[in-house]
């Protein structure tokens, strides 16, 4: 997997960074995290093929996440697009769209299948924003998984959750996940148990017990290695630190997090419902991620070096993204 | 006054060319025709001062006209502009905007003043498609000035009318226009006539009559040159050849022309309410305009010389418009 930061900037674009957009690309399939205005242009910059492209997943209806939706959709219905497309996000995508479609803005003549996430999805997800450490999140029970996750999307390969944040108004953090794929194939083991090679081999591969011609059962387990754990991507913004946060980025390979300003600036961070570069890294520390990629600054760092040495202090795994430059999941 | 295409291909974005916007930039403030999605980041491209910008002119609600819309207006309401901003364009706009302020997409916090410019305002002007030719134009006596235009814009030093073109939706094109200037203050016949330096010369220049102390009366026409025409820009798209467009481009400095096609897909223009760029050519010639820019292209042109060469040879003055490359007026 991949991921293609499109638009990195918070609430407007700059010279050089795009509003909001990421691209998590597996394989014959990729998919789009929020949908600015420009993501289609940083789209077809960065090569991508719309027609590979999966799913749509917003997480709140904020311009600057959302205001390139339109015109991605009338692009893909232009290049004759035939493949479903699964949007998913907040209540309020199908008004848009309807709206759009009336005034003849939306040309979308492929299946779209919408699926909009409402609070009341999440039983009793408790969407508050908590303290950082351990024990105040041992304390709210917040980070104890008691609430589900809602699948939005699902392939062979691959599945997309959803959990709600702690924004201004309600927002959707997302998991992209690979399946769990079954163990290597140990040809050695297989050699010497005397099983021939050919079809069996892909048999056992998929998981089916065979017999051989002298009788004899094998199971999967005796010539595969351990099952092979997916690689994962959580993105988490706009949002205040939160629960829901740690939950998608648990032991993530790369968690997303958005670090809107430095922490003097936290009770502005606070007010408008968003994150510190700290605060992003104390939720990758806290949900024991592999790597953080924050993203979604303020405009008014134009130079963003102090967003990623404040995270890095905190969480040393820590890179800044950047429009266009691609990362290796 | 000056030219800068902000997006110049039709439909949808290429690598080179983004979807429709054009600024004129006059003194002291400036004005946008049309607002594809990116036109923002176009307008940050070009070192244009979103704080002058005094008016937006939508031609028509397809979204590779309009999907910048939202974005741009939400951002100076982020920078806090204070200036009040004129925005016309056909019904529709408003319904638009209030979908997308219910949706919490949009912030504006400055004074808007929107002008929806509907079929009904132009009396008795039939935007009917028409042969080129004068014969014809004339028998069908839709270039003879019968209807109004519409006013949008009045500043001190320039005027924005609008007129009905003739695509597939209703459509309007745009004229700016400074206002006639003074003629140039001949200091030497001033001083011939012993009028003596300072408030006077002001005077005489802003067109009143003075006294001078001997009791002389002084007239302005004794002191200034002819007055100066103001210069003047058409913008004519999406749209088939029509008489609209012929009225709006009337002996101004550059008409704007969309140029879609190529003349051997004069058919599909036909069907699609665009124009080839032999018809814009025939267009600004039958108008008497002093030069042409041509402008949005279909993506099938990675090349639009050939769009440029049709035209030429019909009215050489020419000019094949590329994103952010300035035109002196």
């Amino acid at each position: 997997m991949r991921i293609i930061p499109l638009g990195t900037s918070s609430g407007k674009p700059t010279l050089t960074r795009n509003v909001s957009g990421v691209a998590v690309v597996g394989e014959g399939e990729w998919w789009l995290l929020d949908c600015g205005e420009g993501t289609q242009m940083q789209i077809a910059r960065a090569r991508l093929s719309f027609h590979r492209l999966a799913g749509i997943f917003i997480t709140h209806l904020h311009g600057d996440h959302f205001n390139g939706l339109a015109g991605l959709l009338s692009t893909m219905g232009l290049d004759e697009r035939e493949r479903e497309l699964t949007l998913a996000g907040p209540p309020g995508i199908r008004d848009y769209l309807e709206a759009v479609e009336r005034l003849k803005i939306l040309y979308v003549n492929y299946p779209l299948d919408l699926r909009e996430v409402s609070p009341t999805a999440f039983a009793d997800e408790r969407a508050e924003a908590v303290e950082i450490g351990s024990r105040s999140l041992n304390e709210t029970g917040h980070n104890t998984g008691g609430s589900k996750p809602v699948v939005v999307y699902e392939s062979a390969k691959y599945t997309v959750i959803t959990r709600p944040l702690h924004h201004r108004i309600f927002a959707l953090g997302y998991r992209i996940e690979e399946r769990t794929r079954p163990g290597r194939f140990n040809v050695e083991r297989a050699r010497a148990l005397g099983i021939p090679e050919g079809p069996l081999y892909g048999r056992l591969q998929s998981g089916a017990d065979v017999e051989l011609a002298d009788g004899r059962i094998i199971h999967p387990a005796e010539v595969l290695g351990p099952p092979r754990p997916g690689k994962a991507v959580a993105y988490c913004t706009d949002t205040r630190p939160c629960a829901g946060a740690i939950e998608l980025a648990r032991h993530v390979d790369w968690l997303i997090h958005e670090a809107t300003f430095t922490q003097d600036l936290t009770e502005e961070a606070n007010a408008y419902g968003h994150s510190t570069a700290a605060q992003a890294a104390q939720i990758a520390r806290e949900a024991g991620a592999r790597r953080l990629l924050i993203t979604h600054f303020s405009p008014r760092y134009s130079d963003p070096t102090p967003l990623l040495e404040e995270a890095r202090a905190i969480f040393p795994d820590t890179t800044l993204s950047e429009d266009l430059r691609e990362i290796e999941v």
